[in-house]
């Protein structure tokens, strides 16, 4: 927990309290902090004595090697990135852990059979290059290295000036903090046994019902979309609504409707980004673009939601405008499509089992009821991992459920006993 | 009207068409591009030997002497700067007929008892800085100096990258472009016997009719707010609609409230800018600003429809986020307070009389019809000048009754008619 903390000084963001770590975070994908903690994470594994590479993408895979040099390692891995104002566990918790989990083995002496490893993936959050798990992605093979290297930065999280310099890409991103590695970003050049992850709930599941650990077994889908209306400049003061074809008035209407037809389906739908052009008092914005989010339990679901929304944005829109025959025009570009997943039975095991044993000298009657299955909201490396390794994640509880802000906490008891159900699930699963 | 497109030379805009003046303008107020073309109307105006002053908030007045020096002239003015997707007639029209009365009276060899000015109003648009007319107002006394000189730039039409400067003051920018000139700006020190001034209409009134002049009577009133709206950030996929308190998803519905309410009330409102924070695809916005423009025919409308949009935000802002007992909360700041103004009627006589004796020759049966009067929906220069002394305005029909867009278009033809207009209002004016 110390170190979590201590890795916390590269990119500390909106500060919400008085004490030494009552602080968010800013550490942007590829960012000069994200140097500086990706700098301080391979220096700490070469200490534990472990084998780094770098790849393509700038994922960093520390390997602790076992007895076997003829089996891939089991790894344990997430991110260092973190959103514009983000919290201390999103992501961190999962790669601190696995360093960890190295520590106690070493200290331990304990040999296992393949090595262990711990993987830093970049960009996980999709925060400055608008993919989330995009590194991870590649490394599965469901992402083209050039598609990924060719990802510009988002405007409005942008590090640099936009007005001054052409966005940054991915690519360049990488070279100019020197992590544009030469091993190929693949599976197949960077074998694993197994992929496990630890992460904090993001939900309020657990903490509500007083719960240690949640074994994941699914996430849910997600699509990205990128939205641009097109309306038409014109005077605030002089244009009565019936002669507007006003494109922020039709995006107003969309996001309400979007709120409207996901929650009719079971599913959420959710704008982060807005941006409303030339952006004066009085003209009549005639081009918004904005960010959907469209999330549900299963794909299907997710796709149900996108096809009314593209009927009901193009009704929205054409409306707006009718009246002097310019209605407004909706273009929808698709940037990510992460269908459902179902985790690894041997995996969702091996967390099963791990976490019974370590919540089994809790203070309370039913030490079993302290342990739940449950299914990720969020998207996470593991999703990609999945494709291709045996995986499974394990949550812990954070207040109130949030994340994706400064405030997000976890206790360092839950951290811990998460570091635990880590260690032995990987030990597990190396046995088996 | 070659003098017209020749001073849009600085500040070019959009290009939405082959031809040679096929652009739009933006000439943000104390840009470069405006240094540009008030360095060139100075130019002009000594060299039809007009005497030239510069005041403290930049305002331009070029006076060609009348018989006496003891009584003041009767300006003609408007304004040089644009929206930045603005066209080449708002404000520039009215500039370049008071040029083009200058020329013809010289060509004439015309004396008049006062003399005649023409005065270029820094920042009418209030694009940059956000309050409109300010140069006006301070000059009339309605706006103190250091509030006007301490305005901030607008960031999103900021001329500089906003993340690596600081957004420059109204002061700052006169300085830089060598335009902060030594006379107070006050209508003591720069006093007026009358203001006229020649504009398009912006409106669909004059152009749907056919018809040639309006006789601008009155200018609806006017308030321009800043809103922020204070939410929660949280994570887009594992947040429940119930447990967000989603600052964008309180403002869409704000501004679909906004026009129901400004309809029902014969009045008008309007968003043209918005920001959302932190900007990133999967965080819910935990806090959106944005501008909000009302305006009605009578002050007591406009004052009515921001009552009930103030309870009517605070009943959204107070749903949003109850869920958890974190609802969304509201702020408003009044940026700028525009009456309903009526203007002078020696002055509206003059221009009335100018008009039915421009279109006296137009080979139709009833040219009295050619002529009508008319409000303004939009703020103009004259609003302020009209608290201080004789005022009123002259419109001409333009395109489809657009403005604050690029295509924005008025015939030559009309263009020379309004100067014509202005012409014989100003002489008028001056033998009364
Ligand atoms: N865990 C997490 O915040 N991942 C980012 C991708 C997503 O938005 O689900
Ligand atoms: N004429 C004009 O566009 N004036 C700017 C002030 C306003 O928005 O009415």
């Amino acid at each position: 927990a110390s170190d979590l903390h201590h890795s916390c000084q590269w990119g500390s963001g909106i500060r919400w309290g008085d004490g030494p770590t009552d602080t968010g975070m800013r550490r942007l994908a590829l960012s000069e902090d994200d140097k500086s903690v990706r700098d301080w994470f391979i220096q700490t594994m070469k200490d534990l004595k472990c084998n780094v590479t770098v790849d393509e993408m700038g994922n960093i895979f520390a390997v602790r090697p076992g007895r076997r040099a003829d089996v891939p390692a089991t790894f344990i891995g997430s991110h260092l990135d973190t959103q514009p104002t983000g919290g201390r566990y999103d992501g961190i918790l999962g790669v601190l852990a696995g360093i960890e989990v190295i520590k106690t083995m070493n200290d331990m002496g304990l040999e296992t059979e393949g090595g262990v490893g711990v993987v830093d993936w970049t960009n996980e959050e999709g925060a400055r290059f608008p993919i989330s798990m995009v590194s991870s992605g590649v490394w599965a093979e469901c992402i083209p290295l050039a598609h990924a290297h060719d990802l510009k930065e988002v405007p409005t999280v942008a590090s640099l000036p936009t007005a001054a310099s052409a966005p940054e890409t991915m690519k360049s991103a990488l070279q100019k903090i020197g992590y544009l590695g030469d091993i190929p970003c693949s599976y197949k050049s960077t074998p694993m046994a197994a992929h496990f992850e630890i992460h904090i709930e993001q939900g309020p599941y657990l903490v509500s019902a007083n719960q240690r650990v949640g074994v994941v077994t699914a996430v849910q889908a997600y699509r990205w979309f990128r939205l641009n209306i097109i309306g038409r400049d014109t005077h605030t003061g002089t244009t009565a609504f019936e002669h507007r074809a006003d494109a922020l008035y039709a995006f107003a209407q969309m996001m309400v409707r979007a709120r409207e037809v996901a929650a009719s389906k079971g599913c959420l739908a959710s704008v982060g980004i807005v941006e409303a052009k030339p952006g004066s008092v009085n003209t009549v914005p005639g081009k918004v673009s904005f960010s959907l989010d469209i999330r549900g339990p299963e794909t299907e679901q997710v796709a149900e939601v996108e096809k009314e929304l593209r009927t009901d944005f193009d009704a929205i829109a054409a409306a707006e405008g009718a009246g002097i025959g310019k209605p407004c025009r909706v273009e929808w570009t698709l940037d990510f499509d992460s269908p459902a997943v179902k985790f690894h039975e041997d995996c969702v095991d091996c967390v099963e089992q791990s976490a019974q044993a370590v919540v089994a000298d809790a203070s309370v009657a039913d030490t079993k009821s302290l342990v739940r299955t449950i299914m990720s909201g969020a998207g996470h490396d593991s999703v990609f991992t999945s494709k291709r390794v045996p995986t499974s994640m394990i949550f812990i509880p954070c207040m109130d459920g949030l994340s994706h802000h400064p405030e997000e906490f976890s206790t360092a008891d839950d951290c811990a006993t998460g570091a635990s159900v880590i260690l032995q699930a990987v030990v597990r699963y190396d046995r088996k």
